[in-house]
């Protein structure tokens, strides 16, 4: 009997340490996960916050950019802006004949999500100085990006303003959206300024009023899904190009998305070419 | 002898028990540990990273303003640079009569540390244009801050641009501390721009060149132990202002710190007034 008993001991033994381990194992993976979403979701001030981030619509900000004095300066504002927007990869399309060391080493101390596109754009024969760059972000989309991909494309350039709160209204885009843009045509806010369930019921034009969609390219985003429904829809060299690019995809005032429209989430900022002697 | 045996087995059964509950709460302790460090450390993607965020020097940065169509831009711009920045807190001295409902609002829904100041600077009579406005922030912080705080003031335009990296060579800052400023004074780079063992040995100076320091604003950082030393020492109506408020606070180019100064962590950029019709 005793044997039986020294047994049940060690059997109870045997069991409390296997139950113990899996315990801790039960534990371990839970705090992990705890880790894992604090890592991504607490950084209270310095990010927008999401409760699922990998939920999330990808955002492909394609910029083009340009050598010139200002040029790292530029990149330098606008990638602390991007550092603070979760899912979103930075297509950087450099307008030169390959990639320069000076943006290459940029990127690559960024830390950033990206890629390094270059193309040379063609300033002597056009209206828009930078067509090329601009396309070659698409072209990449169409042949990189998965057509069913949920992400959404959003044109910034290197000189422009952006609020935080723009990537929230990108992320809502289904097909095509809109939103006011600062300093913009000659305004102090261009583009959608009333809006009702989704649609804009007023317009603030003063450059070019009747273009189809009067918005500067600060002003929409568009899902990757449409530029697979359109497959050879581009910029064009024409001055009202937003509008123009957005027609080709099937936009007008009426079906393109406001959701927003009552501050100002981005501006057409310009940088002052600097005076340097030497 | 059975009694016994059963007694043996329910005696472990609580002993194993007991063992685990410990087990579970120093592990958990533990974990808390980690989280907290990582909710502090680990947003590599977002912020600087330092190993001891809490015993860091405070910054603080010294912002003037006015009013113009491009601010609140401008605004938003620099906001979103020092959202990175641990331990800063900003002061914002606007160019106004009274605190603007814009900027006030602004300043609310930033979440950063900050203190709104105002005093109207005075522009019919002189050369520089917000010496009020800074002059503000030095009396802000010798009337509120304690003369044994390790804490450094820097001067931040708010149409400049900043590296991420400034900050660290801010931190460094024993008394008073130099580097060199991207497109300013005519210059790419102007100020020190070869150091050894904490000083310069040769400046790159173009504008002004017989200023005793002959930096820009975005270029130095001076400690708050200093502004104690010298109660009086505040900026002046003049040209060389950054060089004349550094010499009164004891610094000329041999004694000033330069511990870094081989690229450029601050730019001198300007913003384009926007031509607006309305």
């Amino acid at each position: 009997v005793a044997y039986f008993e020294k047994m049940k001991v060690k059997i109870a033994s045997i069991c409390f340490v296997g139950i113990v381990l899996i315990g801790l194992l039960i534990l371990r993976q839970n705090l992990n996960g705890v880790i894992h979403k604090r890592n991504t979701m607490v950084c209270p001030d310095t990010r927008l916050e999401h409760k699922d981030e990998k939920n999330l619509p990808l955002i492909y900000g394609i910029t083009s950019t340009y050598k010139r004095h200002v040029q790292i300066a530029e990149l330098t504002r606008l990638s602390q802006t991007v550092m603070h927007v979760p899912m979103f990869h930075w297509l950087l399309t450099e307008d030169a004949h390959s990639k320069t060391s000076l943006v290459a080493d940029f990127l690559n101390q960024s830390k950033l999500s990206y890629t390094h596109l270059f193309i040379k754009n063609n300033l002597t024969s056009g209206i828009v100085k930078d067509l090329n760059t601009r396309n070659n972000a698409l072209h990449w989309i169409r042949k990189n990006v998965q057509p069913s991909t949920n992400a959404i494309i959003y044109f910034m350039d290197d000189d422009n303003t952006y609020s935080l709160r723009v990537f929230d209204e990108i992320r809502k885009t289904k097909r095509g959206s809109a939103w006011p843009v600062g300093l913009a045509g000659g305004l102090l806010h261009e583009g959608p300024i009333e809006c009702k369930d989704g649609k804009a019921v007023r317009w603030n034009v003063h450059w070019w009023p009747q273009r189809t969609v009067p918005i500067d390219m600060a002003g929409f985003a568009v899902h990757v899904n449409v530029l697979f429904e359109k497959p050879t829809a581009e910029f064009t060299d024409r001055p009202d190009i937003e509008s123009v690019f957005l027609e080709s995809l099937g936009f007008n005032r009426d079906n393109i998305e406001v959701n927003y429209c009552k501050d100002v989430l981005a501006w057409h900022t310009q940088t002052k070419a600097p005076v340097i002697v030497e």
